[in-house]
């Protein structure tokens, strides 16, 4: 079940950076756009990459641990923010919309019931995770198929057209599940990685922080250190199904060498997991934004990331991610300027 | 000859605030976008502002402090780079198509021919202005005159359907007399706004200095406190035909009520004027982004901007204004997410 990610070459990298080095703009002139555009050309493997349609997973389920009151939200909003994904009343429908997203809604794990959509994806095999303070979140096996799951929703959003992919996120609690995952996979303190989410007041904080190190204890009771676990392990005791999801979509996206954008907190624990699976998706990422959650900075670092955007973004669905699609759009573009030669411009 | 410049309104700023606090996400978890969004709903006087196409003019024009060795690239560039813009070769055509921008140039000073082009405006007066380390730039009519281009440009891009503005700027010399100017508004020294442009080298970099301060001294003989002068005599002085066209650009997007978007240091420099002019531009007027040219956080800091995008871009042409419009189009499109009781979302 491992996944093929075709390692980027180098020689691409490099053929990408004496083609930019003859575009009519000063040498280094566009910044951080080049290195984006130099990694395009070497996922697209043509000097003249091309981005056009992108799409959002937006991967939703429930949490047991939000029993603990950790969050600012109840639990029931989870099913009901899914209905205003599909009505196209949220922030990453109106977002895609002007970013030339289609948004697609994969239900691993949501509490009750929904209607059909065209976009609705559901493979739940079970309503919500276990509370990961007292129990594993799932059973390694229900990780593999949520995993599958997302993999399989990427598969259909390139098939239709996706040539830039982004997941997103849906489930009160996940910031909970993703801050004990990321400590698991850093070897971090809860302290590190455990923020405000959705913005829970000071003592709800307080419950958030007790029920990862809850978690982080209960893990390392049943296997060990967690920073040596194996990470499909690792989901199954901390993680949640939208998480393990989320490692599938972009797994599926790296295998078939499309550029891949990560988004905050929660989706940032998926593209750990993912990267720990598979070290050459690293590769396919990009980041999209940073968010305010305190342990997304740890994430990108240990990612080797750079964000694109600094919004002070806090509200997942995949829109932070979704924002920079019309940047690496540019990236991309720039190849197709003219050189030097081509346009008849001196050169300093 | 003034121009008239609705200022915004309070209490539209405020019920964006009051609509915003209902839609369905936790409060303040869009960040930046936000304030964005709050102040496109006072600019279009509507609860659903709504972004489409932009535009930018490329204002253009040589410079006489060229002579100096101020710059990386020859003359000739500036003529060699408008021809590009024409043909859609340069890399703000190509920013502009994935961001949905129209490029406009606006000629107002370009040495030598140009091709004919449908949205290439010529409105020259003079082959570039003067060298400023020895003489006036411009006089106060030409100024006036290069001003009213700049409008006339803006008011046809806005006409033609632009629902965005930007200036851009192609000038080489430019960011020598932006220097100059910036310095002589704000009251700072040559050294705070100096910085390598294009890619100047050591030996260049100290000749351009050596040109600003020069421009400087110049300048305070003939008008006193450059910071006390009139703003238009201060671009007669210091300034550059292509650096007037831009303040006009702004201010005529202001008139129309069209939020404004800034680009690197010659444009700022532009904005600077015409805020000095028009103070209600400022309402108007986002920052796309902060360029890696020192004194560009200084004009930023004046005018009371935080850059929309810090990625570290030097090249000028609008390119950094215009990859910030799908920000400002989603920033406008959060306002037709749903409420919380439109789409039966409970609160926290």
């Amino acid at each position: 079940m491992r996944p093929r990610i075709q390692p980027i070459e180098e020689q691409w990298l490099e053929a990408a950076r004496q083609r930019q080095n003859r575009l009519t703009k000063p040498p280094g002139s566009l910044g951080r756009l080049e290195e984006v555009g130099v990694r395009l050309v070497a996922m697209q493997k043509t000097l003249k990459p091309r981005l056009d349609w992108g799409a959002v997973v937006v991967c939703a389920a429930d949490h047991g641990i939000a029993a603990e009151g950790v969050s600012a939200y109840p639990s029931e909003v989870t099913r009901q923010m899914v209905h205003n994904f599909l009505a196209g009343g949220a922030a990453i429908n109106q977002i895609a919309g002007v970013c030339q997203a289609k948004v697609y809604v994969l239900d691993v794990g949501v509490r009750g019931e929904l209607p059909e959509h065209e976009r609705l994806i559901t493979a739940k095999r079970r309503l919500g995770s276990g509370n990961i303070a007292l129990e594993p979140a799932m059973s390694r096996s229900e990780a593999e198929e949520a995993l599958e799951a997302g993999r399989a929703a990427a598969q259909r959003a390139i098939r239709e057209g996706a040539t830039i992919l982004a997941a997103g996120d849906m489930g009160i609690g996940n910031t909970t599940a993703a801050a004990a995952l990321t400590a698991g996979l850093l070897g971090l303190e809860a302290e590190a990685v455990t923020g405000r989410g959705t913005g829970v007041d000071a003592a709800g904080y307080r419950r958030k922080l007790e029920a990862v190190q809850a978690a982080l204890r209960r893990a390392q009771r049943a296997m060990g250190d967690p920073a040596q676990a194996d990470p499909l392990d690792l989901l199954a005791q901390l993680g949640g199904l939208e998480l393990a999801a989320i490692a599938g979509v972009l797994l599926a996206g790296a295998e078939a060498g499309v550029p891949l954008v990560s988004d905050g907190f929660p989706v940032t624990a998926g593209a750990l997991v993912a990267s720990r699976l598979e070290p050459h998706l690293r590769g396919y990422l990009f980041a999209g934004h940073r968010s305010v959650e305190p342990g997304h900075t740890a994430q990108l670092e240990a990612l080797g990331l750079r964000p694109l955007l600094e919004l002070e973004l806090r509200l997942g669905e995949g829109t932070g991610a979704v924002l920079s699609f019309p940047l690496l759009r540019a990236a991309a573009a720039t190849f197709s300027m003219a050189t030097f030669d081509e346009a008849g411009v001196s050169e300093g």
